[in-house]
């Protein structure tokens, strides 16, 4: 083995011969192997290692042995003890899920911290069998049966290649002492219980089965990726962006087969869960939303628009004094310049008489019943019939904002002016507003 | 249940209740189950029971056990006796596959000979994860893990959102008998030992087992769907059909990504095994080849091209007796004709003095060392040497005919004629040689 993983790093890994490495070992046989495999390859590394003190004496002595072999390796080592349970129970999560993030937020910092290129650990092809069987076991998808994912390129894992039999007869052959985990003797825990049970089981039916899994894993990885791509294709056809969110072109989505699966591969890291209402919207009405956590999709007319749902804070107004030359909003700026006379005109600029205005202006969004006097028109109009009148979808009646003089409209921003601030030959200072992105 | 049942088949399987309809009934719960089903909502059935002669006196019991089951539920049954262990022997594949094709074989014939309409099997979901991890476990693609593929449009499986406790549970509730299968009592086969040993523990960890499995189920077919899509888009910008097989655009190949995944895709059906040689074709040279069992690709230029593997058969020569007027080839046709004097010309027609020729004519296959006169040129030239000119591809070269008088090339047919036997003004006869397609 000692021969096959300097191959592989030759091969695979070169980065690893000339970087800064931290390899993080837990005591047990898999890590313990890593590390010494490392300094067999004569790479240059640190050892990295968590105290979850979740097993009292035994954690204890778990670090005292890292600190030892660190000693025999000759190697720099770094520990860290972590309140485990204490994390999971403030964050709502399990014991391994905390642990995890625990392990990785440390290991990123302290590579941050002291420039380790690389951190390595010690999974194996064994591990990514067990996630295979957990995520089947409670249900899942292509993307769940593809394996574990890489945290980030930062992360190396060298003995994926490598069995956990493997890693067992290389430590015995060499006398490399390890330390046993007690909680993996029981089937406390669901990986041991899919390790020490039903995987036994599927190699008395095929021995082979590690490699089976291996084909299994690299076709299914094909597969995905085809997937993927057809996805990206698609991808360029039905979604656009503006500043509102993403827009996904109805007439594309309704063209193609296999619509509601098409649809969930776009939106399936939004949140949503209600993928037959998200399907539906397709047919709904201008307006019909769907809901996830944090975003929204939003029927209008020939678009599915996809935005985040708005918090309170993109709701507060603005309030503008006398003398305020620019504005910025979340979406564009506004600039104030007192001018001479009238110039350049469009629905991005106002004109106002300033001796009408009350300070500080207010900018605000639409409330339902808002009322203006348009520019050019006799009487009022609802603001909610010019966003019709404008074919507005959602967003962007959202993000129109109301400048207001008092309670009075003065200009609906980058849309209509109102008559009653309008300029006229007596007016003795003019405003001129400028919206622009 | 029964009312489930019944619901399905109004929603589901309309058709059902208008049809004629074969039920297979192997005496088993599911089985027996699904015939009472049937009968409960008034199906026109009637049963079909293979006897395959495994288990001795129990085989003769369920054969008997039948009987008296449609004596009950008043309906038609047939049974056939098949000595199952021979086949399997003569086939040299397992008894397991030797009763499906038994099984599904007889079936066909007597939906055939007795005009059923549909052909009704008791497979349940628990058959479906029982699939999946026979697959999975022998190693596997996206494809085997979509689950059990419906033969045939005519076999219906209208107990696959059923589970096998709920079809056990309405057995034992309207006290139903039904045969225990001795062999299901052991972890004799495969599928009892997944059946009995690694499911019961997955269910441990998971109750909901079979609704997150028909969920994964679910999710992996509309990947498999999309790929196929994506495959689909493909298969229309890189392949094109030709008569002599398809041909794979080489420049579309290169440009997409998961170029080897893509390959496979396209050529899965065709029996390759060698998947590093077929993608390493892309950069050799023409003429290269890789052989499944029944095809070649074969790198030609621009191109790979799939053939079949050209069998004796199709290599054999045509004697050509005089007077024939019309010779039938693989492709297209030659037609023989007297004429006065030489009329339209095209590398298809080639004019012949006839009194230069021996008959029979033989048409014959290129081999290597042939040469011939051609016409207009002085000397001799190899055949190898015109098709390089006429930049033929193996299979062009391989459906090239030589149409030959004695040990002479007269004509290379659709290409260039032989000046030895080119019509002079003292010719007594001549005849034109057409070849059309």
């Amino acid at each position: 083995m000692e021969k096959a993983f300097k191959n592989l790093v030759k091969s695979n890994f070169p980065f690893l011969s000339t970087g800064k490495i931290l390899v993080a070992v837990s005591g047990g046989v898999d890590s313990v192997v890593l590390a010494h495999l490392c300094k067999n390859a004569k790479i240059n590394f640190s050892i990295a290692h968590c105290n979850f003190n979740l097993r009292g004496e035994e954690s204890d002595g778990d670090e005292a042995f890292l600190l030892d072999l660190a000693d025999a390796l000759d190697v720099e080592v770094f520990t860290e003890s972590f309140d485990t349970s204490a994390y999971a129970k403030d964050a709502g999560i399990s014991i391994q899920m905390a642990a995890r993030e625990l392990r990785y937020n440390w290991f990123h910092q302290l590579s941050a911290a002291l420039h380790f290129d690389y951190i390595l650990t010690a999974h194996h092809i064994n591990d990514d069998l067990e996630t295979f069987l957990i995520n089947f076991i409670r249900g899942t998808g292509l993307e769940g049966l593809t394996g574990i994912k890489t945290e980030n390129e930062k992360v190396v894992r060298p003995l994926m290649n490598f069995s956990r039999k493997e890693i067992e007869a290389f430590a015995l052959e060499n006398k490399i002492q390890w330390r046993e985990d007690s909680s993996n003797a029981s089937s406390k825990y669901l990986r041991n219980k899919i390790r020490l049970e039903i995987i036994p089981l599927m190699e008395e039916i095929n021995p082979q089965l590690l490699n089976a899994f291996t084909q299994t894993q690299s076709h299914l990885k094909e597969s995905y990726d085809l997937m993927e791509d057809y996805i990206g294709l698609l991808y360029s056809e039905i979604v656009s962006k503006d500043v509102y969110g993403y827009r996904l072109k109805i007439e594309v989505l309704e063209k193609i087969p296999n619509t509601r699966a098409v649809l969930y591969q776009l939106l399936k890291t939004f949140g949503f869960t209600e993928w037959n209402d998200v399907y539906d919207l397709l047919q709904a009405q201008t307006g019909k939303m769907v809901y996830s956590g944090t975003h929204r999709l939003i029927k209008d007319r020939d678009y599915l628009i996809l935005t985040e749902t708005p918090s309170e804070n993109t709701r507060k107004d603005f309030l503008i004094p006398e003398g305020e030359e620019i504005v910025m909003l979340p979406l564009g700026k506004l600039s104030f310049e007192s001018v001479d006379k009238i110039g350049e005109t469009g629905p991005h600029i106002a004109y106002v008489a300033k001796d009408k205005l009350v300070f500080p202006l207010i900018l605000r969004k639409w409330q339902k019943g808002d009322q203006f006097h348009p520019f050019g028109m006799k009487g009022k109009k609802k603001i909610s019939d010019l966003f019709k009148d404008n074919k507005l979808s959602l967003p962007e009646k959202e993000e129109s904002w109301l400048l207001c003089s008092s309670n009075e409209i003065v200009w609906v921003v980058n849309q209509r002016a109102d008559g009653r601030f309008a300029v006229t030959d007596s007016s003795p200072d003019i405003l001129k507003i400028t919206y622009s992105l």
